[in-house]
């Protein structure tokens, strides 16, 4: 069995660490760096990972693969974990062990490696992954094993190795970003009482320092793609992704303060920013709503958000259940064309109009003005019909 | 059989024509009206309903019980109706029905009768309600039958038999309120790709209007009951909403805009506002999730809210179905003790802080600092069983 | 507005009166006979038709697009409605209903017509599948607003109109046929504490009549198309539907009998027979579970099968909703290949052995002997975590 | 900490041999073994207990608190795990759990022990039981650790401290029996595409060797209890079930044989014997169906069986979550008043005749006889409201 491994290499400490930690129990080291959207110089990532020890290192950018194959399917499932976070770094674990998995197979590595840490639902998502893609490569986890018990053992253990360590002052936080939005934990974030500081935001302004005056912004969809905002084509997924994300995050939208269940089996604190996914997932669920009858609309809400943001936080992607959700979903997102205007003021994001040629709004039907299309004399029948079940248990209860 | 007709009467223009067209069709009409927390003065309305021809007139006051055994339960559910609306109409109605009831069969009459229309989810709710709970009870919905095709030839027959008519102009929406909201439709509504107009709005101040400070509120809960707000203990329930409904409405807060599926078939664009019951919402979710595990929360999102919301939009409330849900949402209401902090501002509400005496919330497990209780090498075991499925699928997929 | 109408005609005496009735109101009248595996000889169909007054009588065999279309997605859904009936009935319907609508369209006529009454599903079913098909058709109903009163008065009214009549003494029973299955209800069977008595039964032996010996069935998938009957391959669904109907049928398998709830406020007894269907989702679940994971069957299960029945049941075959679910359950379809075993004996089918290419059962992993390939000692550590959020509340309530 | 043990014994090898090994690790032990009617002789237990090495030996019957506080609420859930196993073994563990735990308070023990494995589910159920009842209280599982690879070394152990060992050739079963039903495992039973040997059931007649005349059993409930067979009366549940497993034990009735999905992520195949609890399931089911409304019976299918079902598998007893399920049940339960004729004959057990004084079957509503008191025309307008959406969709859909 060959040691060399693909580890999954964000340039931060840990995992810079981690290639000579690995380097010294004999492994051979592929570093692999992706692209997501995170919004930082990659360039000189390669020249570190070598420095550290690594025989190779990949960058890739994959920004458009995570925009369509990963966040495009979950804002159709209009998941939301809990409720309320739309999935961002979950997202991104499946997206990378997916690549760990390719070139390991390339390279003829039996190993890959991640930088999680034994408490949190990375590692789960990573692993899940990797298996199911190919149960025959092993997953290696340093920081569940490795000796080092604090920050400062691991800055000394790097200057003894050469490894180049940040001298500034680090933020009290641990963050994860994508293109789909910033994870934020730790530090003063563990105390739940306590608002979050605003030094913790990474892309949102504050409510309160966001501008004065509202902005309408208006999202259009083909088919369930987003394709427009306020009449401009983006050819990209991505890129529109990432305009949103400016444009909302300017206004203060899109942040998210919650306690969370872990799927370890712990609650934590978590606070997000995903503005533009914010807006998609108001703008998605307006089209969805109003070009779906009632029926259909009802089963999906009751039976597929929830379940799916589970799937996904759960580290459950590559599974058929997750494939089977897909085909459902974009079977209507077939629907979902048209166009949603949304109001950006001060933090909250509004919508206030929305169209589309599969519009099963018909305001001949709904109007209580003299238009009125609707047999108001079937809606007596109907009433009698419907609620025969309860007379007759009323007549049984007396 | 007897004649009589007890009348849900509001006081407008509809129920008091109604009142008379009863009379002429030979019905005594006794007239019922609740205070269910809509914020007009009712102590004109018994000589109104004298004027139009009414034997008698009830006034009560509902609003506690409409406080406690409406509003509460469907809070306790987290119900929103397509997972936005807290269902404000829709509560009052099975209340006001079951009055209906009582003074049925107190006056021996064998007609009770609503003003509602044949297109709206209102007449289902009155009669399965009446149904329900006396199914001898016939309930007469005169607008579905009676003659006039406009407010024109209402107005003419009010004038001509000398009921009183309000000679303002009107707004051009359809307006129903009470303690838990503000049911807004009709006029420039009906039009969905435009935002509300501001002369829309009844209890809530435009975000844009609202003070510039955020303003923090701290609301108090003891086994799912709303107790508190800032500290201050309120006896009855009802005043604590009232209460809400003033401090958030200030801020914009509880605005909500949607194209919904009524129950008879059609969409309709309706605009509501409930502040308090915004803040309650956010509130109860916050403790709940806090003092509840993960299987049971889970269970919760996925089968409570939207359902529970279905039945009460649908009229089922008095069903078994909304007392053994009732039932499950109670039990898990005893763990719902502790205080919760909003931010308010502008138009958004926000968590910022949570506690509670049976927080499930353990920093020594949830820290990344030195502090840490949990045990990282159990999770490489417990993603290595979790992930079992998926590795053995991985195996025959190849 | 043409007066042609498409007639839904099974030669029976109602719709044959029909037909006349249809006339003399002024309809020219084109009777539409499918096959769907009713098992009746339908050669001498148009001769009837056109002596009741048909100006075209068209015959069609639907067998194997039945078999395809209709009860293959609802296999695959494993949907029983109220957890028990296989929906043979509610399968033709709207099957019926498309190909009334394509007369229709073809022949310009603007009516289409069915023979059901007001209180059944079968009104509902007709009526929303050619609505969603084409809005522009309007449907006929003539039982719900005939004349008749009685099956004397339809006698009376065909013999004075040269209308064969079958004299022969008919069952109480209705009864609807299919390859699916035979519904029955009416006459002793409207008793419910009465067992129905065995003329009621069409397709099924009685099983204390059944063969003294059990046979065995193997029934063979391909990628979720059941494919062949103990080793003997069939190319056409229908007939291998119809092989295991006689199979089935011969030992007494797939009677049901049960008060179910009707859409249209009532319940009503109803039983059924389905022995081909029974065996099929006997074998299709079987091989569902063998080659799915946890995650997936468990999901399938509590949303699927009770959904996708009262979707059919309730007439919205012809929804985005039934097209998601079929994305949905073909997707993990494609697993299901292998093959089933099942023993028939005296009324009871029982499934005793099964294979798969994609089984996901490992015999080391789940064997206790000495080929035991699960790591015990993971087991703990799962069962540490899993168990973490009881842990954290059991320390809450002391 | 005192190294007192409260051991959930059984008598076995197993954990005889557990008790000495407990010992020599310095645990002074106290076995625990409860009657809950595995129909086994407990009176020489407290001997053999002393024997191994036990300070104390306590022997309880826990028959009907098993039967009322587990088994009902199962039944009242109509939990069936996969659909099909109605949980026997599942359920046992909760309760003896809460019994070690009382114990071990009692004597002062700060742990408990149990002889499950590292790869079954009942480890999950004992330790969450007990952490949720008592986080304080630790749980050993020697199996889990101890140095024994087979039973042979076990017995060599046994003999070498004078532990009696039934020298009698054991059936190569797993097998666990209580009141409820019978599980088997292991052995010819590991290979699934082989039919179960008739040597691996306990409690079933083989179908084939069954009576040849079917028995009727008549089942009567009192607002969700069981209370009496064939017109006798019983005062003890658990006397009840024990003579329908009888009964239907006779008659080959309740024979499940099963892959399914364990919650430590494998498949394993189960056959299990529930003849009792199978003829319980069947009558309730049929008296909630007859005695709840459409709206609450549909509720109650989809979202509560599965659940529950995999709540009481996964050891989530003593959770908020299944307190609340019960509640919820229990609300309905109340309904489920009358009796149930059911056909036992060779293998299957059959509804035939059900009649309850809440039954909402009301045949003139039914009926197609002239009795008919159901709006025909009513039907049609239902219809049409009830059908809108569709009509909608299809007009865009052109």
């Amino acid at each position: 069995m060959s040691k060399r491994v693909i580890l999954a290499y964000s340039g931060g400490l840990d995992t810079s660490v981690m290639v000579r930690w690995l380097t010294e129990k004999g492994y051979e080291v592929i570093t692999y760096t992706a692209d997501v959207g995170q919004g930082e110089e990659l360039s000189h990532i390669p020249e570190k990972a070598r420095q550290a020890g690594a025989v190779e290192a990949i960058v890739e950018d994959l920004k458009e693969e995570f925009a369509r194959e990963y966040c495009l399917p979950t804002l159709r499932a209009l998941a939301l974990y809990e409720g309320r976070y739309p999935l961002s770094a979950s997202l991104s674990r499946p997206l990378i062990s997916k690549k760990l998995v390719y070139y390991a197979q390339k390279f003829k590595a039996d190993f890959v490696a991640h930088g999680s840490t034994g408490k949190g639902n990375d590692q789960v998502r990573f692993e899940l992954s990797v298996w199911a893609l190919d149960p025959n490569v092993q997953v290696l986890a340093p920081v569940r094993e490795w000796e080092f018990k604090s920050r400062e053992e691991e800055v000394e253990y790097a200057l003894k190795h050469s490894i180049p360590v940040k001298v500034t002052k680090e933020k009290p936080y641990s963050i994860d970003k994508n293109l789909w939005g910033v994870s934020i934990e730790c530090g003063p974030i563990e105390d739940i009482l306590r608002e979050p500081p605003e030094d913790a935001f990474e892309w949102t302004t504050s409510p309160e320092k966001a501008p004065d005056e509202p902005e309408y912004v208006e999202i259009g969809f083909e088919e369930g793609l987003p394709t427009s905002i306020n009449g401009k084509r983006y050819e990209f997924l991505s890129q529109l992704i990432s305009e949103l994300n400016t444009l909302a995050g300017r206004h203060g939208v899109g942040r998210i303060d919650m306690v969370e269940n872990r799927l370890v089996g712990i609650k934590s604190r978590e606070v997000y920013e995903a503005p533009g996914a914010t807006l998609l997932y108001l703008a998605y669920r307006e089209l969805l709503s109003l070009t779906t009858d009632r029926f259909t609309y009802h089963y999906f809400l009751s039976h597929v958000p929830h379940e799916y943001a589970k799937i996904v936080y759960e580290g459950l992607w590559f599974s058929p259940l997750r494939e089977a959700l897909d085909a459902f979903t974009s079977t209507l997102s077939k629907l979902v064309s048209g166009s949603v205007r949304i109001k950006l003021y001060k933090g909250s994001a509004v919508v206030v109009g929305r169209s589309s040629p599969n519009s099963l709004y018909v305001e001949e039907l709904a109007t209580y003005s003299e238009k009125d299309a609707f047999d108001h004399k079937a809606g007596a029948a109907f009433t009698k019909v419907f609620g025969l079940p309860l007379k007759v248990l009323g007549r049984v209860r007396r």
